[in-house]
């Protein structure tokens, strides 16, 4: 039989395998944020991965439109299904939900709390941290009508949770609104229609630096000294309560006050859930360029690995499903893009993805199985019905590969039974990483392995 | 803006929605096989959910050949990937497994025991109980040259494991082997190439009953009174020790009596791995027709609900990989249909979906949140620090609509500060179910909230 070219047995590019060390890091990341999800109130739902491209059309702008994958049968069978060149690969979890609200909205209990954790597909070159199928952890909270700014606090409170429980170093949320920016915006004279586009360049100031950004506001119309004082509102440093007095100071106009309420109000609730100062900043900023937020934004980042850039943004929009439904829905949502950060934090050495056994304890089979099973074969499900993960070795080869196939998966202890072993009633548990050892009578093979693993 | 068709807003076919209630028994069915799995060390790789068209055409056959979606780009990008037209949506979890092992046998440790969770796709027609995306649960372990056949007697005692912690009512493994009936067929002169006919026909006696499997298999050529006498050998009611005496009792050739030892060891490794007698037998009749499966074949199902047909199935082959390596890489598998299984015991009434919270708990904000935020706020915090699952409802209603929420949603617990509570440094907490409540001294918060979950 002629064999496959080697290189197609590699995974596509931007579809990542993750083998057994990842898969686990990747396990341990997802539980920590499900739990802090769950915590919070947030109930699941799951849509499907594949949409109608009529829903995802009817929702999605710009850039991200162009990278929808469409499905098609390879070889249409005599009853084809019709509907599937009208099928796609969801590219986010805000549209799957705004369809499932749209669609299910009676029978949903509003405000309406969910997770949403899965993959996502995008049609884009792949690049270094760019990928074309990826992990995505949503939350959002949908109000039915309005939905009050302590939401927007809560997010923040949620977050710090998560990256607490991560243990990846130092992490702060800044937290901007686009009402204060697009008042300041609208108080220097810039036209409506350029608006997304002074938004988008003032995202990239962290990027590309304060006088690019001043250089690009000119270009699409922006006044030279406007430029600056925008520029340095945003950027100088400050802390909270000094850029919620400057804020304060200053009323521009209507859009500009409104939003200044709003981001006090979101800090004073931060605080009221007792995120610690050192986890969240204001930071004027933060502007979400192409995204559809229209309050509140926010992104996370690693104090220590700036470099890493935002690991969790999200932000306040207006009304999520306005072409699939007449019922204002207003929101707040934040999301975690996992993939990206779990191999960044591998990569930077901040995740370990070197183990590649969940199980702690292996069970060998020292005197063989043809005669000895069952003594084996008794020890590992007495350790797994005391709630002890035990893998069992079961092919028939010596003592000494079983062991260099516990190091190389790198199990914590051992249990050996040798035949001297089997005559006294006793059994040896060692450890692998240390290499002291226990003999003990066999019915102590739980309370011990248990004490051993402590 | 024109709305979008309603009829639109629905799953397409085949493509389920799970709201918060199917969602959150998902998932309590994916931690018990998760936990189950990796309790007997199997750990979890995640290859992307597309693959190579290359790939699944050199391991698919027949039918599911026909049932691949392929991606397209909606709309190309002027620098669109020229790779999409040779991707695909995996329809399984053991062709990915069968490249990754093929791509990365240098760095594995076999065996190799994996479990992979999660989505596959079939290009079929949905009707009641088949899906075109559905979530398959699976464990392979795979060897390197050869596998011992007490691996697949630990798939019996993972599989037992699993669906005692479900709680779904008794349930029994059915163990067959492909040798014993290809033996068979061999000694009633059936011709090579229509084995796999002929198996086929007999995996279908339970649906189509005796009389006709007989007629089918005269009619490709089985002597009238062979095929009868092999209807009554698969299936006449008998335990597992008489179908095991009856089979040593009739040595027809080398490979049934190599099927029947097979067989042997295997029962015999269930045993000693605790498996219970009313939790397996031997039933000869399970083929698994169109499958690869060389040696033991398995199948589950519910005593008291036979007409969910068969609820996890799986069986031992001989090579993964043939087409990908020229390594012998034999194994053994089960697999567990998630999203039929939940789907049907939800219908049956066997498993409650009607839960639409996971927390049990809701902090109610009866004096409003303009004044007094952060008392309801820190009381959230403080369960959540605790250990206990909390919401917060941070709408200003009036606390009738608050209990409404707190109904419709199905919390088990309300804490309620009203002014007087404030006033006496008090909290109510009360059990939704029983109407029961405590009034206790706000510090005693979590203790009353703990103890009346109980």
């Amino acid at each position: 039989m002629t064999l496959l070219p080697k290189q197609l047995l590699q995974n596509a590019s931007g579809f990542p395998d993750f083998g057994p060390g990842e898969a686990i890091a990747l396990r341990r990341m997802l539980d920590i944020i499900r739990t802090q999800y769950e915590y919070a109130g947030f109930v699941p739902i799951d849509t499907a991965l594949v949409e109608r491209v009529q829903v995802l059309a009817a929702k999605s702008e710009g850039e991200i439109g162009n990278q929808i994958y469409g499905l098609r049968l390879l070889s249409p069978a005599p009853d084809a299904l019709t509907d599937v060149k009208d099928l796609a690969l969801r590219f986010d979890h805000t549209i799957p939900l705004a369809r499932f609200i749209a669609a299910n909205q009676n029978a949903l209990t509003f405000p309406f709390r969910r997770y949403a954790i899965g993959p996502v597909f995008r049609g884009e070159k792949p690049k270094d941290g760019r990928y074309r199928q990826f992990i995505q952890a949503d939350i959002d909270v949908v109000g039915d009508g309005s939905l009050d700014l302590l939401y927007d606090a809560e997010m923040v409170a949620v977050i710090a949770g998560i990256f607490t429980e991560l243990a990846i170093g130092p992490f702060t949320t800044r937290i901007g609104n686009r009402k204060v920016l697009q008042g300041f915006l609208l108080s220097v004279n810039i036209p409506e229609d350029k608006m997304t586009s002074a938004l988008g360049i003032i995202d990239k100031v962290e990027k590309i630096g304060k006088e690019k950004v001043v250089k690009m506001l000119v270009e699409i119309g922006v006044d030279e000294s406007a430029g600056r004082s925008l520029i340095t509102l945003l950027t100088d440093a400050r802390n909270t309560d000094e850029t919620m007095a400057l804020l304060k100071m200053n009323s521009l106009n209507s859009l500009f006050a409104e939003g200044v309420q709003e981001l006090e109000s979101v800090v004073k609730g931060i605080r009221q859930f007792g995120v610690k100062e050192s986890n969240f900043c204001v930071d004027l900023s933060i502007a979400r360029g192409l995204d559809y937020y229209t309050g509140t934004v926010y992104e996370t980042r690693l104090d220590t690995y700036p470099e890493l850039g935002s690991i969790a943004s999200g932000g306040r929009y207006e009304d999520l499903a306005s072409s699939l439904t007449n019922r204002k829905l207003p929101g707040v949502g934040i999301s975690i893009g996992v993939t990206r950060l779990l191999l960044r934090l591998i990569k930077a050495g901040l995740m370990d993805a070197s183990v590649t056994t969940i199980t702690p304890v292996i069970v060998t089979t020292a005197t063989g199985l043809e005669k000895n099973a069952s003594i084996y074969l008794e020890q590992v499900m007495r350790l797994r019905n005391d709630g002890i993960p035990a893998e069992v070795y079961l092919m028939a080869r010596p003592l000494g590969k079983q062991m260099q196939f516990a190091d190389r998966k790198g199990f914590t202890l051992a249990v050996i039974t040798q035949e001297e072993n089997i005559a006294d009633g006793t059994v040896v548990i060692r450890n692998l990483k240390t290499g002291i050892q226990q003999e003990v009578l066999s019915e102590r093979l739980e309370s011990t392995v248990r004490e051993m693993l402590l």
